[in-house]
């Protein structure tokens, strides 16, 4: 297997926005390959959760090719619900390392705000196993499910929880690009109106419009892709053992860390995936990031905040910075891909090894990618 | 790169099926497991084109693998509209190839007859360019006015391409798996229903239920993956110099046989993407399987029937054997190991090189398969 490089990120500002899906990707696309000073990619993988009902649009890699000005770039389109960014970027990356492509620009987006919420609230539903959904669930309806189990049988209270909003909403005022730039305090959190008890709106992650992009390469740069894993678990929550982890995380994590051949000890700043900020509890420990357990204190105790220990999402997650549902992989890579190489502007924090970690679904497709830098790239 | 063989694959019987998309990419899953002797896979690739809105269903992958009883298998799902199935194929033969991957499951599968036929049209209609799309063009008409310049200035008539849809009808009645098991004559086929001039029912493939799939692994095993390239186009028509030929097919089949390291001539059996009879005849020159104008006479003449030099679309075709999109590219490929290993009954040739060819949308995204048996598993 060879190794992969990334070879430049990018993304939009994430947000409400009145381009089209194609603008923006194109806006990430293009930033992505300027970065990587890169005229043309050898192969395009392009992300979007569902084009078809969100814009209309289908043969959406050959549209989006198109687009670009890259009709001539052999392209497919990878789907894993919610962590389709991170999916694409596997398959970008599993392109390069059997040597197949030289170069490869993985672009993910999407646009949603010009939907109801409602309508949103449906597409995104489709990820639900069928029976379940039957009975009406949503997503913030089983996350919550799971929020009450976190809380009845792992010691986290409310405050805890809300301290996850609270620092990821404090980290996005200083990025440029997140659909949020206000702090929140716990109080206001803990007041915000009510979604799916024990969820609150100020929980809950936006929905957003964006895209992100990344050029992934078998040249040696800045960026080596160190470590990549998969993970998967029952669609329906009903046949889960076990509600106060995510098995799909774990074994992501695992899968990731023995390529990259060491632990979680030496992962220096995180982008995990807090589409509901208890997410971003559970997901610490499932990482190995945090011991079991502990979630909840380390983020009180600050020891996550961007001065701490370990910087958990520095660009204010999806929680602040938003959640464009299959650019959100990609984003949160090129972040980690900021961070690594200094260019994190106001939010840089000091790291050589950065993990980006996504959902697909309620947990049913979970991501871990790791990376590293050159010492001799990285901040002093 | 690792060398990637296929340890067996399935596919179930085409046509109107009653059963829901999932029953029928399980039938075609687990005998294609069975077929490989294997209890389950490191990783499936699910192929569906458009599974939101022709069942309802999202985060495809994930249903499909929980519905497999393979919820802890990763899987990601793969989309390029009509030729997913051959990308599926192409993304889990990158992660064997990289060694990502000891054994990879594809499968893929469309259930549409529950439709009307204007929805399918409407849904298969998301391919085509927004502008072209939004003055009504449909597949059916862009295919017509391929044909109308094909007929114009490659000396194609209306008799060379009606026996493109009598030769894989023809073929069909041997294949038990195949949606349409009945003769059709030169005269029914210039009789048909018009669909758009000069394209009438009988040029035209069915709307079609089905599922196939295919186990992929780096394990020395009868058929290896010989070659697989990828060619892409304009999304829009109006943008190409050219429309007597498809880039896309001669730009994959540059890349498949240059991975092959041998040329067209060594291919002794394929299976040629005739979503429209005249695709095929078109198809054979951009493949390099007939010289340039001579796709016509070859076909008038039987070069291109089951006893003829190069037998073409032994399985009846797209036209015969059905076009359920996604599965389409895959049920391609398992006919090529079925012909390649002596298990395709009736309608077995001798072939010891394999040709699948696959076309995503109006030609934007196409596919070129090149599969080899082992000298001593081919048939005497």
């Amino acid at each position: 297997m060879l190794d992969v490089w990334v070879l430049g990120a990018d993304m939009t500002r994430i947000g409400r926005r009145d381009d089209s899906l194609q603008d923006l990707m194109a806006e990430a696309a293009h930033g992505a390959l300027r970065a990587a000073g890169l005229e043309a990619p050898d192969a395009l993988v392009v992300a979007a959760m569902n084009p078809e009902e969100f814009v209309g649009d289908g043969n959406f890699a050959s549209n989006v090719g198109a687009y670009l000005g890259l009709a001539g770039t052999p392209a497919i389109r990878v789907e894993t619900a919610t962590s389709s960014g991170a999916a694409a970027f596997y398959a970008g990356f599993a392109q390069v390392a059997a040597g197949l492509r030289r170069t490869v620009l993985v672009v993910g987006g999407e646009k949603m705000t010009h939907l109801d919420t409602p309508r949103v609230s449906e597409l995104i539903g489709r990820s639900i196993d069928p029976y379940e959904r039957s009975y009406g669930a949503t997503m913030p309806a089983l996350a919550a499910l799971v929020t009450r189990v976190l809380m009845a049988r792992h010691g986290v209270g409310p405050r805890e929880i809300a301290q996850v909003a609270v620092k990821n909403h404090a980290n996005a005022l200083d990025n440029p690009y997140a659909h949020f730039q206000r702090a929140v305090t716990v109080e206001e959190v803990l007041e915000s109106r009510m979604v799916a008890d024990p969820l609150r709106l100020l929980h809950c992650c936006p929905i957003s419009d964006g895209a992100a992009a990344v050029v992934l390469t078998a040249e040696r740069a800045a960026v080596r892709v160190a470590g990549i894993g998969q993970g998967s678990d029952t669609l329906a929550l009903r046949h889960r053992d076990d509600l106060t982890g995510f098995a799909a995380t774990r074994a992501a994590a695992r899968a990731a860390f023995a390529m990259a051949g060491f632990g979680p000890e030496r992962v220096e700043v995180a982008e995990v995936h807090d589409a509901f900020a208890p997410f971003e509890l559970i997901s610490l420990e499932d990482l190995g990031l945090v011991p079991p357990g502990k979630a909840g204190h380390a983020t009180l105790d600050g020891e996550t905040a961007r001065d701490g220990r370990l910087p958990v999402n520095p660009s204010g997650g999806l929680k602040a910075r938003g959640h464009p549902l299959a650019a959100t992989g990609l984003a949160q890579i090129a972040e980690c891909v900021w961070q690594l190489t200094g260019r994190a502007g106001r939010r840089q924090v000091d790291a050589r090894v950065a993990l980006a970690h996504s959902i697909g679904g309620l947990a049913t497709n979970n991501w871990v990618t790791i990376l590293e830098v050159e010492r001799s790239q990285a901040l002093p």
